[in-house]
């Protein structure tokens, strides 16, 4: 591969995650063998999202439409919220349909490490959607690590007397786990036993 | 992942080799967190590359410039040339900068069962460039494969009485073996012990 608009195109692929060096330069043989059939359609995927891509302004996962998909679908139950950590936990979430509720994107976690602070997450927002009423019970769903669960106890503190039951999940998450790692038996069971926070 | 051209990103991204369905849903949440940052840029790699794609005229390699990068190299030795069945070969073996010629490109190999022809294959064009000079030596670098062999033999039968050399890679890849699939040292190998076809 010698020409350096090829070899840019490796590297761009490079950096997704999942694609090593290796298979990027696959990608990008698949993509140029196949011109009009993989490399013009995946140029319009991409600039099709790239066109439309937003920030949702309710909930904060990211979509093409704002608010998200998941924010004005009129199936969900608005009673029931989830918060998250990252973007990447709410589609966890939301491709095993085990929540029948809505969503809210913290943004990170708390970390005193990263100098991340309740004002660098979505805290604030958080605390008036409940402000805002309809929303009778609020499910912490951070991640089982130190950071997340000093986040999950911060946030708890302040919903504490705005009347909604602010729950977490079961224990059954493996210790340092990442939520969107976990396979759906996983998810489904610490759902399942979700409790108050203590 | 609810919206339409979201989906259909992520289908894009996992019909790359390399890229199943779940790692596809994390490269689009890649993508759509560093819009600026990945997804703009891979776009911009990727039209690059798509407005410059030719494939070679005289190799049959497929590159941004149109004669390739490999051959208007003025370090390649003009009387060395590599035959190969497909592109991802080329630069297999390219990459491992073990062979100092050119390369040409058959477009596939000789096959009774999916009704591959000597006319599919640019096998004309080959004995075309041996036939106007300066090629002393031809590798004859097919897959280990029935129909790798089939092929090598078909060619030498053709660029016989031309006046080359003509070679065909060491055993030493395994039987079966894909050549763009073998580790560098297993290729330096078969190549270091090629031999005259029988
Ligand atoms: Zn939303
Ligand atoms: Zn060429």
């Amino acid at each position: 591969m010698s020409s350096p608009e090829i070899d840019a195109l490796a590297q761009a692929l490079a950096r997704l995650p999942g694609l090593g060096p290796r298979s990027a330069r696959r990608a990008v043989l698949h993509l140029l063998k196949r011109r009009e059939t993989a490399l013009v359609p995946l140029i319009a995927a991409l600039q099709s999202v790239a066109a439309n891509l937003s920030t949702c302004e309710i909930c904060g996962n990211v979509d093409t439409r704002n608010p998200c998909g998941v924010c004005t679908d009129p199936r969900r139950d608005v009673r029931q919220l989830c918060v998250v950590e990252e973007v990447a936990d709410l589609w966890a979430l939301d491709r095993s349909r085990l929540f029948p509720g809505r969503f809210h994107v913290l943004g990170g976690r708390l970390s005193a490490l990263d100098g991340v602070t309740p004002e660098d997450l979505s805290i604030a927002a958080l605390v008036a959607r409940v402000r805002a009423g309809g929303i009778e019970e609020v499910v912490l769903a951070m991640n089982a690590t130190i950071e997340g669960a000093t986040t999950m106890h911060y946030i708890a503190e302040q919903l504490r007397g705005l009347g909604v039951r602010v729950m977490q999940l079961a224990h059954g998450m493996p210790v340092g786990g990442e939520l969107d790692y976990l396979d759906e038996g996983t998810l489904a069971q610490a759902l399942r036993a979700r409790r108050l926070v203590d």
